[in-house]
């Protein structure tokens, strides 16, 4: 599909209106431009059209077209590159970038960690009895692999963050749900205890390192309800230590950090 | 605390440069802004200072200032209304807000309806668990009479589709978590299955009144495992008969059509 005809008509082409009346003009912009990049399968780091291309397309202003433009850009759909060979290029939004406006939606509501971490409470071990149903051999040997790792460099702090954050997503990307692993992505990113200052000592390393290997065995076995008890075990003990260890972390308001 | 205040420096305020150092400029503003709203508890309907008055405080340019305001107002923490009287006014970020942030990565991630009513289906049975723990009187109230209505007045779509709406949300209200409410409530706005097309005719209304009544009635008696087992089994009977009769729909890749 031209960039031409995806803003022609048609039901993947330019809804002019839409059902939603009170739509900013930038706002359909941008999301006639998302559809635009999804339904041509632009792949990331392809660019945009020039902007003179797109302004005679989309037959709105200049103002309008780069307002629009930068809304995606904070939604993580595209990046506007400064110099001479900038300009708009795609990208593909990630759970990061959501974990941005959720954070702020929870900030204005005056949600704790505390209060986060009974939604990752409540929903990882869902995840988990699902991936238990769904995971594949190859998934459950990039798991394997993690707890290996981080039982082999217990001690080293990167090791220990990069791996835990490893095993949680995998985990969720074995339940099949694009729209879970997003939300489990997403709480992960706003409550992992490392981005707000809690520290891990190397002996609990060892012990998140067992508590990832009994729910890896629960997955292997394919036994939905072991793997959901496994992490729901896993993260009550984590929620226990950070309320012990980090009482005022734990009952403090989430704040807008990320970007 | 004054504008000025919150502006200059201290655990609350302005907090130069900031943990990640690539937030843009305008990123930065809005987050500071954002927190500033929220510590000077400013309710709904408050202006903000004039902008001569931010950019002397905030020392950006005016363009940065209004790219960072005009990102807060997108992702729903101010309206800019225009005219002699206009300028930015507090709101309040809602759940409705994180929905088209969201349906615009799953968009990109080529999620479907089957798997946004998945996400649905693992989420909301745990909200109805914690909320037979954590429900008040006044709640159980509402609730009831969301089940009264939805089935005094089976057969119109308007009061079937807002009291359908009211029992879930007022379901993940009872349970207590600020984060699961807003999960289940962008969920909610994603899939509902009239936003996509799907009708309901007056049988399945009260057949929906009688699923409600019976999750009503396990949330009376504080039994969370069954308030569990009643939700589940109200949401698969939905999916059931979503996959049905809308085949299409339920294949097909959510858009974002929401501002």
């Amino acid at each position: 599909m031209t960039f031409e005809a995806a803003f022609s008509s048609g039901p993947d082409g330019f809804r002019r209106g839409g059902r939603r009346r009170n739509l900013k003009t930038s706002e359909r912009i941008a999301r006639d431009i998302a559809a635009y990049i999804v339904d041509a399968r632009l792949p990331e780091g392809a660019r945009l059209p020039r902007e003179k291309e797109m302004l005679d397309m989309l037959g709105v202003g200049r103002m309008t077209l780069r307002e629009g433009l930068r809304l995606l850009e904070t939604q993580g759909v595209i990046d506007i590159r400064s110099g001479a060979h900038g300009g708009p290029v795609v990208r593909r939004p990630q759970p990061e970038d959501l974990a941005g406006s959720l954070t702020l939606l929870l900030q204005f509501h005056a949600a704790s960690l505390a209060d986060v971490m009974l939604a990752r409470q409540a929903l990882e071990p869902v995840v988990a009895r699902l991936a238990a149903e769904h995971v594949t051999d190859a998934q459950l040997e990039a798991l394997a692999e993690t707890v290996d790792l981080m039982r082999r460099d217990a001690g080293s702090q990167d090791v220990f963050r990069r791996e835990n954050e490893r095993f949680h997503q995998l985990v969720a990307e074995a339940a099949g749900s694009v729209t879970l692993r997003v939300f489990s992505d997403t709480l992960k990113t706003i409550a992992s205890g490392e981005e707000v200052g809690i520290e891990y000592r190397p002996e609990h390393h060892v012990a998140v390192a067992k508590a990832h290997e009994r729910i890896l065995s629960a997955l292997r076995r394919r036994r939905p309800r072991e793997a959901e008890k496994a992490m729901a075990d896993h993260l009550a003990e984590a929620a226990d230590y950070w309320q012990r260890r980090y009482p005022d972390l734990w009952a403090r308001s989430v704040r807008w950090v990320q970007s």
